[in-house]
């Protein structure tokens, strides 16, 4: 039988890319040395069918493209230089849907400061977005500089954007953090010079964790940091979903989790959750309430959209 | 009734964005001031419908995602730095195609000395390649630097792809330069100490001289030094194409269209075609070889695909 793409995964894919290329470095973002300090550069393809909620709204879109963009180059500490949108269309598409689109991506490109320097329009069945974000960081914080012992945080709320995926409501906070999540660019251009490693949380707290586990090291993270309200643990009961899951294996907050030495947490000039530690365990664990301990497995991301 | 997106057309949804957006400087590349420098950026997006023939090798798409946006730092007159691809794939592709493509982008960003150092994988009903590509440049080749009396030149041969698309045979020199056609990288390199004005020719030659025109400026282009043999003319008659018309409104060559003063010319280090001079007419003319004079018209670019 012949192989297709379905039966590898994208994750085999990006493996066998990087794998065939010397001049790529696995991270949120691709890093150039530039006289004295650094050109950052990611692109994210956004495609219609598996990026954008049926409720989500053309302006929510054009926004979204930009963050998903802006979030990599947060998770650098980077800071914005410029943003680059390649946009395909239906030609069956309203002319306002179309304005409400850019609408969006201006206004995110606003919000973040970074401006929009040019671009590409398409044709296609369904409304692709490629965003390519540009920054420069003389000290760029990459994935996995972390030491034992550092501790693991995020800058927000995790599983709002899991849980809102599958409400009605889209005025709960939950819908909100779905349907218009926003990047963490000012807390990653100051976590740069704190931080031992960070990245963005687009594919799940678990998926992360595991991409930035290196050997020998490894991580516990404790439930009761979590910050997980009765409500959250309610809502999730009543559609049949298991909290722990959501929180662990869906991400699209776009929060970043970092980590960092006890030290420098004292002197962080913003606000953070602690959420656990980097051990020598080689494992990656969590500590339930009930004080029992299991491993966190890697299920890789589950987008919303079924497939 | 509502307008649709196929109402208006795609040249003015770009108006339409740039003439919202407050950084986009109308050019075939973004230019950022950076240090002693520019960074120049430009993205394109290719869906396989529209942009890559039916009978184009998996590799060959590959390696025109490349040069289509290394074609754009060309145009600039842009050192090459780095390639960034978003590509999706439909489930069904089989392994060896993903990889055949990933060989052409490979095979090209060596031949043109641009490094992959980025990108992103996902999935779409049909394939679908962003490409972003970087590069610097002192002193960017802008459109429409040109003074009354410059002579308009080309790299090499146009119109070749357009007939190309319309053969079967595959090894014609017409065919492969539809096929796999190639950016004029190191020429646009030597172009930014002599030109005036520079712009690569994906839309073809009427479009790109509509797009570089400026007010009380015309261009008068010559038939005769459009280099076109007998054998052109006669393929075009036996296909029922006029030649003019596959010279002049479809593009898709990567050549790059210049001005440039009488003296410097004389200086350029490289083989160009001298196919007209900048006027004082502001129109834009083709004298026939019979000596006639006739306006180019602008039909806007027609892609091989019919929809």
């Amino acid at each position: 039988m012949t192989l297709k793409v379905s039966d590898i995964g994208e994750k085999e894919l990006i493996k066998y890319i990087i794998s065939n290329s010397k001049d790529i470095i696995p991270d949120d973002t691709a890093i150039t040395r530039f006289d004295s300090t650094n050109l950052i550069s990611t692109c994210d393809m956004l495609i219609q069918s598996r990026h954008f909620p049926d409720n989500m709204s053309y302006f929510n879109m054009g926004f979204k493209a930009v963050t998903v963009n802006v979030s990599d180059l947060a998770a650098m500490g980077a800071e914005p230089l410029g943003f680059l949108l390649a946009i395909a269309l239906p030609k069956s598409l309203e002319v306002d849907s179309f304005k409400e689109i850019i609408e969006g991506v201006l206004r995110a490109c606003d919000y973040y400061q970074i401006p929009l320097i040019g671009g590409d329009t398409n044709e296609a069945s369904e409304i692709i977005i490629t965003g390519t974000a540009l920054g420069l960081n003389d000290k760029p914080v990459m994935m996995d500089n972390y030491g034992m012992g550092d501790l693991i945080c995020l800058t927000g709320d995790i599983g709002l954007a899991a849980l809102g995926f599958e409400l009605d409501d889209v005025n709960s906070i939950y819908a909100r953090k779905a349907l218009k999540p926003e990047a963490r660019i000012k807390e990653g251009m100051i976590l740069k010079e704190y931080a031992t490693s960070a990245t963005d949380i687009t594919d799940g707290l678990a998926s992360e964790l595991y991409a930035i586990k290196k050997e020998d090291y490894g991580f516990m993270i404790y439930e009761e940091m979590l910050n997980i309200t009765d409500e959250y643990k309610n809502l999730s009961e009543s559609l049949n979903l298991d909290y722990l899951d959501l929180i662990l294996n869906v991400g699209e907050d776009f929060e970043l989790l970092f980590t960092i030495s006890k030290e420098n947490l004292e002197k962080l000039p913003i606000d953070c959750m602690v959420i656990g530690e980097v051990t020598d365990s080689d494992v990656i664990e969590l500590t339930l309430e009930n004080g029992f301990v299991e491993r966190i497995e890697n299920r890789g991301y589950e987008h919303y959209v079924s497939e």
